[in-house]
């Protein structure tokens, strides 16, 4: 930017947008080291104004419309700290867009979702639309893929993305402890929402996929095109025969390129314990990215919280004020709209599946011939008896050898119709990392 | 860059500089696509022209003096691949920089050696000296600490950043081998060069120490104000103790922020094996870096070879064609060089202490009362009897609660004068991460 001085609206008052407030109010001498300008919050917006007595908010215009802060004179960038795909926030974004004024946003929803529109302006206009704090607040790992692996053809990402599934999982395989009971933890901790499904359904780490997907092999994030399983299936059982079997399991957003495309998923993963994502524990978020040139690269740090967030929006903004402009892709010529996404029923790969089913005779030989009718390969099938058995099920397990992922989907829908399985059965990914 | 066509000179064609060069003579449409340019290279240096015919140099100036290449009309932008603090390298780098023509280099050593000089004239200039290449070839790690990390207080650099050596202490600790049988191997597989002195003496380690510590803190990098102890003392008595202990060994580059000014060490540590860096095998490289916002975070790749080098240089090259300038350390401001250092012998730490001594009566009171005489307290002192004994040595190993540097070093020399202690004692750091 031009300006000495750079007037600055932050809308969102929340644990992010309080802490990039008074981060900015209190380190202006840093700043101005760092861009050679003075950075001021001129104007806020937020719901309530009477919640928020603990800021110094004297010097500052309080806007009750937040779309209109993008409008104002005295205010020269702005920071979008409010959340949700539409509405408020993205009446926000439309409007500074309008305006030609440089745009920093966590908002994964709300690029995910409105990415083409966006981007398209952005690139034609030459505005800055910086978006770091949306992914892996701790780890600047669109910085990373974008400018650090810019000569680098991508071949795949994998992330742990979503610090409250991590923690659930890691609790459960360091405590021997179920999913429910270490999701109540999670909540009284503020690790896991009072509503948590946008986590563990696997909604939040879609979105940050779509974006990382997006700046790995250069096209248009967009959500639908990813196949999306959660944690919330996932039992004591599993975490057991994982651990038997050598492996971790952790929830992943992958990206891959293959010969007929990108294939994006979110996912239970079972992982080698000594692969490098395995050792990623708690509320820790993680990234492991395959290139042609640099080859395997692991980068880890906190993902969200107040602090980390905040680090990711102050690096945008120094980018900003030190003239630093770049295309959200990281491209100069048009994004190709034309990557095919393969459907995700043709991905090859490993799979473990989980059944409960009734303890008789016979079980294996006609489950064996389900998977033998879907031309599923078995590396093993494991049936434990049990010694304390709460009813009349028993757990067998399936690993199987590389298969379509399509045919394993269809051979679940037909072992879920057989009479002797209890409970719909359960498939995780195995990855050779 | 303003112009539309960049010629490029490349200085250097082993391994690096064969690999840059065949990646922009491959890569015309991609490095368009990602700089709007075209990228063209019109002129290689190097030492025997008849050496790379593999090479297609029929439409490449080829100069016999790689100074000159600077000068010429035809070259806009400069790759310094030739290595060498001083000489040729040298005199291009400030030919290049007279001519305020942009410099991509990989030479940590020039860096080192020279950078007050150069960071100096490339700001008053604002001429784009990019370095990224002279640090962990495969992880983008001085963009991550300037611009990702760039609203933070760093606090601390830990840094894995010689694949020479961490593969010798990996194959030690893996296949419980001596360092000369490793040695040997890591050469004969070419992990090593034939004189390895410049690499297991931490020399190369702590060249890229001073340049990440500079970049994390804000001064000039200055070598000899590097504490340096290579790997050649640990025997495979210190990795078994180690293990017993929980540690693995890594030669770390360590710069820390404390309230006397900045420490900067290369020395072997010992890691608790559940540490991130500790699971960093073979030729990898890491960092583990800790700031105020952003907390804690590592980064892992390959740090070196033709190709993890090229994926730095080509970052570069590409941020460059973008226009994307910043100051060496990231500041825009005059760098101040006030920054005081921490005098070495004053940092505060555990250590581990393994000395051979004379298999007899009242050994242990001796050496006792020499450590309390320098007020160190210590945590255990092991001596275990041999089975086999080679000679009438034995080893005693001591650990020590949280110490002064200065102490156990005068401690070790006072230790190394009893007639008891047969061989220089060895001295490794205790870490904590």
């Amino acid at each position: 930017m031009q300006k000495n001085i750079i007037k600055i609206g932050i809308a969102g008052l929340g644990t992010v947008g309080a802490e990039t407030f008074q981060y900015i109010q209190n380190h202006q001498a840093f700043l101005k080291s760092r861009t050679g300008k003075d950075l001021i919050v001129t104007a806020v917006s937020a719901r309530d104004k009477q919640k928020y007595r603990h800021l110094h908010l004297n010097d500052v215009t309080w806007c009750d419309n937040p779309a209109e802060m993008a409008l104002r004179d005295d205010v020269d960038l702005v920071i979008e700290l409010m959340g949700g795909a539409d509405g408020a926030a993205f009446d926000l974004i439309q409007n500074a867009l309008s305006c030609g004024k440089p745009i920093i946003t966590a908002n994964k929803a709300l690029i995910s979702k409105h990415a083409q529109r966006i981007f398209e302006k952005v690139n034609a206009d030459k505005i800055a639309f910086a978006f770091e704090a949306s992914v892996a607040g701790g780890i600047p790992i669109i910085k990373t893929i974008r400018e650090g692996f810019a000569g680098n053809k991508i071949t795949s990402v994998y992330g742990i993305l979503n610090g409250t599934c991590n923690y659930i999982l890691t609790e459960m395989a360091q405590k021997n402890m179920p999913f429910a009971t270490v999701l109540k933890d999670a909540q009284d901790k503020g690790y896991a929402e009072a509503d948590p499904s946008f986590d563990i359904d696997g909604i939040d780490t879609a979105h940050k996929l779509s974006i990382l997907s997006a700046i790995a092999f250069g096209h248009i994030p967009k959500l639908d095109e990813i196949e999306i399983q959660g944690i919330r299936a996932i039992t004591d059982l599993d975490i057991n025969y994982a651990d038997q079997l050598g492996y971790s399991i952790k929830l992943l957003g992958i990206a891959e390129e293959t010969t007929n495309g990108i294939s994006q998923i979110v996912a239970p993963c079972m992982l080698p314990k000594t692969a490098s994502l395995s050792s990623v524990h708690g509320v820790f978020n993680a990234v492991f990215i395959k290139g042609d040139y640099m080859g395997d690269s692991l980068s880890v740090g906190r993902g969200a919280g107040g602090k980390a967030t905040t680090s990711a929006i102050i690096a945008d903004l120094i980018d900003i004020c030190r003239g630093h402009f770049i295309h959200p892709l990281g491209q100069i010529t048009q994004v190709e709209a034309k990557t095919i996404f393969k459907p995700i029923h043709q991905r090859q790969g490993q799979y473990y599946i989980r059944l409960l089913v009734k303890d008789e005779i016979g079980v294996i030989a006609e489950i064996s011939a389900v998977l033998r009718d879907h031309k599923i390969s078995l590396k093993s099938i494991i049936q434990h008896y049990q010694t304390e058995k709460s009813d009349d099920t028993v757990p067998v397990v399936i690993t199987t050898h590389e298969t379509n992922y399509g045919d394993v989907r269809a051979a679940l829908t037909a072992l879920s119709s057989l009479p002797v399985v209890m409970k719909p059965p359960h498939m995780m990914h195995i990855l050779d990392l």
